[in-house]
């Protein structure tokens, strides 16, 4: 360890510690802690300040992700064009360094973190894409896909669930090429961990299957490089670098939980420079240092090269490969026109779950960049793609992954596969189980990754399993959720509308399908499922006398009560809503058209929350809705004691239609 | 082992698959696997057929709740009342034996089951609250409170993070009385466990302090005994205890996933008898298993009156902790009278987090029951207990629990104190990180449980962290949640009525808090917030020209527009509404007093999803709401640029009017 290099970590503390004092706001303790580990990881790993982006670069995921100044004050000292005037403007509107890392942002940050253990189940997501792409793509000569992936986590991640799950498949799918930095202080927000986290981490994740490597002195980059050296020297077995720090290094708050979350204050950081010995005005950084880290960049821009010579020979010798690698790392995988020819649909009355199993083995067949899984429910999912493999330490080629019971890092591996390119990937679970992994689904939608999440299941249509297992607010909790497409669909059409959109559209997208058969109607041949609603059978007049607006199961209900409501002389339109987000992104003349003002008599039907349908149906329209929790017993049972009746759709229409008068 | 006991068992695991043939849905893998532990475990557990809710009953936690025809068979062979009649209602509409248990449908299950490791963490809370309630209460002679408990799980469980984080917070928490009994049979639904799990669950559990004992031999009810006995002895740490079985033991499918959620079919029912060498018509109980079982009820039943000697000369020699006691275990702690006087609001400007801090130590000051804590943010959710004491081994008074980094765990944890009685229990997280923790919070309203979320943080207002601590979607997401209250308080009054609700109302409570400061105004002394909505500044004229309804931190912001419509001369009113929930529970008359549904020209402001509001707006209403995420800046520049500014519900409330003409 070079003094320069002491020298350079140490104004890497004091500039992370001003640019969270400059935004009088962020978290000094973990920067000043971990600060030399993430340095000496920065100056080993294979990555290139020029071109950030480079495809074969190693993955670094900042797990903890509330350390942004650390990583920033990394970015500015290393080259990739963060500038002292980005530190200053450090979590302001719209700059390059907000309060947690931002893809898209700023240039280095591989995925956004911030709530944590998230980053860690990303990581493993990197480095399942890459053992997948290298095993399709590499030949025995080019390499061209063959890269590390780091992770930097704290005691926080270490204590959440996601990280021990995403840890214990990590461990059994022998990722060999993942290494995580966990930057052990014993501090967390409320003091000293021992009050509520004793456990071995290490002996935990050695249970998980992972090689587990100790530094038991952080302020030791050649023992930290040492470290990264074994864990890549380990093949088999993902690596845990256990690193012993101090929270807030340096500072008058050191090994204490008030360096945390708050800035030093000025004398804090007057004192902390003193300690280290870091003189001159804020955000300067020392010649000396400036000088040794532009040799520094200079030798990691060279990184690039070697990959493109790989590249470049390899797209020679193999073009149609590397044609199609392109295309799959760029997410033009497949075309909505080629989706449009590919899926075949039916009118065969079958399940929604069934459509979709259907659909996506049909795509799965054409395209070889669709993988994906189920947290254990595959079979019920109907999410098995045939004949494509299992995914394993021993079939990196399989291309279905068992995530096992683990739907919280299942969401967020797949966020970590979509945002290192190469693959369409999908993830399924029951429907009401996207409450286990919310927040993953969550971090799909603030990133706009495309994961598609076939949630099968979808209502009190699940029948015996009983309340625990259907879901009531699910469909009206991810609608709210900004940027997630929410479909359910009402027959092979729409799903396969659902599928197309999920595939070629931006963001994530929830395929919401049904465990119980679901009734067949033709339509016409301008009903278009991709508006997202749509007249599904006119009213006989041009302005109906109501319009009942349903969605999935509940169409055939809609259907049933327009027959009744003919009947009694009452005119009804039904409209399909497979895809609220996607009809609300249609023209207002569209709209119009569907959902005309002048019609206030409406009634939503859906075995589902009524939240959502209170902007369609206003004040005078009805709900046939569930509003509460279901019961087990058999579904047909469940429809038709909590109202879900072509009677009660009827009565609720002709009560909206007389509020109307 | 005895014969009539192989036979016992023998007997259980044909009820169990004959339950699942009737009701032709259903789990008969895991109930013909883990029998004999099951049966050993009420062998030998402190439990009373004849009365099972004895206080001091051993509490039993089926965690892999799809298990319940195991369940049921034992309740029906062990005297709790669960006839032959009820087996055959299996997962029929309103039996006795749904589909997955649930408390209060059947005697003898302590809490609803079926996701994944929430009995885990159920357990865990079980077994905090009677460490506690020991500590508090037992004197050197009389030992009131002293139970074990016992979860049993299986693979699923054990894959999930939840159950990792309850495992590690039970280790660091010395629970020596929670015995775990891991039902290990590498199978899970998607086949052999070895394809997604291959940890080392045992040295996992060894490694967040756990005890772990090994029965090779799940058909071994001795061994299983005298694990139980080994676990009972290790006072400082929970045990598991890692049962080795088969799944489908007995059935054609023995051994194979196919076993695990399909019912055996008739010949495999057939061939199941035959195996283990039943006679008779299903649901048949032989004669000498009968005569055995009642020997075995009849010395359980006995197992209460220990406890009521116990429990007489305790209340004969210390009769006022007695009747605390009683009625804390019964969930009178206090009351809404009490709490009226005890709480002191304030006009003081302030976060609306520092409200709920202030009043929840008023609280604990005078209601010991009062116990909880955060997931590791305390200090920010400003939940610490002063001077109450920090629940640990070492302290099993204190009342300051320190969950970790843990939200999911959490609120399980808190369902399992709940459930277990004697505590009004809160537990406290940023309000964006309820998506870590909604399956919980589900079977907290699933359950009714009287469990208060604190959760601070509350929406853009959260500032520099940026958009993933920005809560957007979670007030509707909680609020289409059945069974849940949700309050969002604009001032200490309406603080206060959140605390009086969640502490003696139904079901639990989310209070939402803000970080930022309220602004403060006076109400007029008929304004009650525990209406849920209520006109906080009203219209000159009795018919308002617009209604302003607002939550929170937009109170204010709907007074200043209220101010600037006027100069307009447009006479607005201001509704504030902390809980739809309470205000839909009001009469049509009151609701139409606040709402007259002829103002149709209605704005609602809420820094939140707009999804909640449209039944309140209808079709002519505007919204100042919040429907994409949120930036990383001071919270201000957030509120200005996503149009939270008076000037902005001006406008929405002047188009509205106008639509209305």
């Amino acid at each position: 360890m070079d003094k320069v290099q002491t020298q350079a970590i140490s104004t890497l503390r004091v500039l992370a510690a001003e640019t969270v004092q400059q935004a009088n706001s962020g978290h000094p303790g973990i920067a000043l802690g971990a600060a030399p580990m993430a340095y000496a990881l920065f100056e080993t790993m294979n990555h290139c300040p020029k071109n950030p982006d480079f495809f074969n670069r190693d993955r670094f995921v900042l797990s903890a992700g509330h350390g942004s100044a650390l990583l920033y004050g990394l970015l500015h000292l290393f080259g990739y064009g963060i500038t002292k005037e980005d530190l200053m403007q450090f979590r302001q509107l719209y700059s390059r360094t907000p309060g947690h890392p931002e893809i898209e942002r700023t240039p280095g940050v591989e995925t956004s973190t911030g709530p944590l253990g998230q980053g860690v189940a990303n990581a493993v997501g990197f480095a399942i894409a890459e053992s997948m792409l290298a095993a399709k793509y590499n030949k025995e000569d080019l390499p061209l896909v063959d890269h590390y992936t780091y992770a930097l986590c704290g005691d926080g991640c270490m204590m959440e669930g996601i990280e021990s799950e995403a840890a214990s498949l990590a461990g059994t799918l022998k990722l060999g090429k993942l290494i995580v930095l966990y930057d052990s202080n014993d501090i967390s927000i409320e003091g000293n961990t021992s009050i509520a986290f004793t456990e071995d981490v290490a002996r935990r994740h050695e249970a998980q299957g992972w090689q587990v490597i100790r530094v038991n002195d952080g302020e030791d980059i050649d023992s930290v490089k040492a470290a990264i050296r074994l864990a890549k020297d380990e093949k088999q077995k993902p690596s845990l670098i256990v690193v012993r720090t101090t929270i807030g290094f340096g500072s008058p708050k050191a090994g204490s939980a008030d360096s945390h979350g708050a800035p030093l204050g000025k004398d804090g950081i007057e004192a902390l420079k003193k300690n280290l010995g870091i003189k001159g005005k804020p955000f300067e950084v020392p010649a000396e240092v400036n000088k040794f880290m532009a040799g520094v960049v200079d030798s990691l821009n060279k990184n690039e090269s070697e990959w493109n010579r790989i590249a470049k020979a390899y797209k020679a010798k193999y073009p149609e490969d590397f044609e199609k690698f392109n295309a799959e790392i760029k997410g033009k995988a497949i075309s909505a026109e080629q989706l449009e020819n590919i899926i075949k649909t039916t009118d065969k009355v079958d399940a929604s779950r069934s459509y979709s199993g259907t659909i996506l083995n049909q795509i799965a067949d054409a395209c070889e960049s669709l993988i994906g899984g189920s947290a254990d429910l595959a079979p019920s999912n109907k999410t098995a793609l045939k004949d494509k493999g299992d995914f394993c330490a021993e079939n990196r080629t399989g291309r279905n992954i068992h995530f096992g019971v683990r739907e919280h890092s299942m969401a967020a591996i797949c966020n970590g596969i979509a945002l290192h390119g190469g693959f369409n990937v999908f993830c399924s679970t029951f429907f009401v189980f996207t409450d286990y992994m919310k927040n993953a689904m969550r971090m799909s939608a603030i990133m706009n990754l495309p994961v598609t999440y076939i949630l099968t299941h979808d209502s009190i249509g699940v029948g015996e399993d009983g309340p625990t297992h259907q879901p009531v607010e699910q469909l009206a909790s991810l609608r709210c959720t900004p940027n997630i497409k929410v479909f359910r669909p009402c027959d092979s059409r729409e799903t396969k509308a659902a599928y197309i959109s999920a595939l070629t559209g931006k963001g994530p997208t929830a395929i919401v399908c049904s465990r119980q058969n679901l009734e067949y109607f033709e339509v016409g041949a301008d009903a278009d499922p991709l508006k997202g609603g749509y007249i599904f059978a006119d009213s006989e007049s041009e302005v109906p006398d109501v319009i009942l607006i349903a969605t999935g199961s509940e169409v055939s209900l809609a259907m049933a009560a327009r027959e009744q409501l003919k009947a009694a002389k009452i005119d009804a339109r039904v409209v399909s809503m497979p895809c609220m987000e996607l009809f609300e992104s249609q023209t207002a003349k569209y709209r119009e058209s569907v959902l005309p003002s002048a019609v206030r008599a409406r009634v939503a039907v859906e075995a589902g929350s009524s939240m959502p349908w209170g902007k369609y149906v206003g004040l005078d329209g009805g709900y046939v809705c569930m509003d509460g929790f279901g019961s087990s017993a058999p579904a047909n049972k469940l429809f038709e004691i909590y109202g879900f009746t072509a009677e009660n759709v009827v009565k609720a229409a002709v009560k909206s239609v007389r509020a109307c008068k």
